[in-house]
């Protein structure tokens, strides 16, 4: 099979991050603790937990040692609870995320009412809300009449949307009743680029594999954009999630990955799939 | 004919108020001029020629006397060289469209790059226009190429269009790279107003005229509008340009008017539509 990796891929420089602090502090301490997955990566997660690395839900569980932030972050008020409890915190917030956070306070500050764009259960989203008072999170139009007409709104965005759906959301806004909107654009720049290099890749190939997490926002958008364009696109977490049903009558094939996606996990699929020969 | 009326319709706050100051100039002064149509009826303006105002479209016209500054505003370049020649200036500009000025020179003193949403042939655009050193005038999606990616945007709207329209703009410039957008809604809500009850009533019509002066943007919006839902619209000066077959087979019309066209030209129109008997 003939395969093509699209220009852009894999780890961003946030989860990069995320990975290296936890390498570095699990080599020189054993009682290591991720508030939530640290990336959205169950092969990733699972190769860490070898190393040492205990992934928590909450807070209560932790008695003692360190505890990383992951990239998504945490509220101020679980942070807060963590220096209580006397637990040492090392920050692996993604930078962009971080940004979001100190806008939306900003914003509150200011006296708009902070609206969030995304998904209010993914872990960036609810970091994001524990920063302020009050919040409402739009994830599509239906959560329109969360906030009055004629509100002043402080908009921010989940930073691993499309450029394309944050328009659809702020047209949707537009259309309605408001005295002011303040609109900060946090999409961070890497994920569009990926996004961009992933539609202009799957429209060359017969079949679009996109790698990661299924919980990774940023997975799932990918494997969406690409599937407007190519229907024929599969979103996996690994080889081993391969049904070989889909290279049926396939010659060229695309692969992208989301940003917690590890290289390693790319590259053995990669592999796999150059090495395949279905007759195709 | 059985004819009905929308709820809101006619002269607006703004347009009331600057017939009152011209007609109250107008009994006490001689010379009169008005910069620009008064308003955009052309049936409203002869009234007042006749009254004595001279509708000049150049300052270089004006060699003394009394100017009207009219309901959509000047920028405050003519206002200076009005003062410089010793012109007297009465200033009848909406207290809408004023507030649409003070605010895009707020948002350059803030650092914005100026965008107005609207039509740069419009006296009203026009006037804000001269209002900023630097702006961007956006009719349709076809000139967003007009600002750079990545600007902050300080955007204001023409008062007189749709929130529809507002939204779909909104959702185009979010779709493209920028770094922040402030939005002041700047629309109308008399115009809104006026364009809800006139799609509310076309709905329930055979026929429906909106009545108003070509130029008049507000009534050219609420003629766009109505034909959206009911393609038996028509846009009408007054009862003259009434074309008989227009009413053939229809047993009900509907009546709106913009917010620069006179009360005695609705009255006249109703009355010769309600007397009219096509046998329908």
């Amino acid at each position: 099979m003939k395969v093509l990796v699209a220009e852009k891929c894999g780890f961003c420089h946030g989860v990069e991050n995320a990975i290296n602090i936890a390498e570095k502090v699990l080599s020189r301490e054993k009682d290591v603790y991720s508030l939530g997955q640290i990336i959205h990566n169950g092969d990733e997660v699972e190769r860490l937990a070898r190393a040492g690395l205990k992934t928590v839900e909450n807070i209560e569980e932790i008695r003692s040692g360190t505890v990383l932030i992951r990239s998504h972050g945490a509220a101020p008020e679980q942070i807060a609870r963590l220096r209580e409890k006397g637990i040492n915190i090392v920050d692996a917030t993604c930078v962009l995320v971080k940004r979001v956070q100190y806008i939306a306070e900003e914003l509150e500050r200011d006296g708009y009412k902070v609206v969030i764009i995304g998904d209010e259960n993914h872990p960036e989203v609810r970091a994001v809300m524990g920063c302020v008072r009050d919040v409402v999170v739009i994830a599509d139009e239906s959560d329109l009449h969360k906030f009055a007409e004629n509100d002043r709104l402080g908009i921010v965005c989940q930073t691993t949307l499309s450029p394309d759906f944050v328009g659809k959301i702020l047209g949707a806004i537009g259309r309605r009743s408001f005295s002011e909107l303040k609109v900060i654009n946090t999409l961070c720049k890497e994920a569009i680029k990926r996004q961009d290099s992933a539609v202009q890749l799957c429209k060359q190939v017969d079949v679009m594999f996109v790698l990661g997490g299924l919980k990774s926002a940023n997975t799932r958008r990918l494997a969406e954009l690409c599937k407007k364009y190519n229907d024929q696109t599969y979103h996996l977490q690994n080889w081993n999630e391969l049904d070989k049903r889909m290279l049926l009558g396939k010659n060229m094939a695309g692969v992208t990955a989301g940003a917690s996606t590890p290289a390693w996990i790319i590259a053995e699929f990669v592999k796999n799939l150059e090495a395949f020969d279905g007759g195709g």
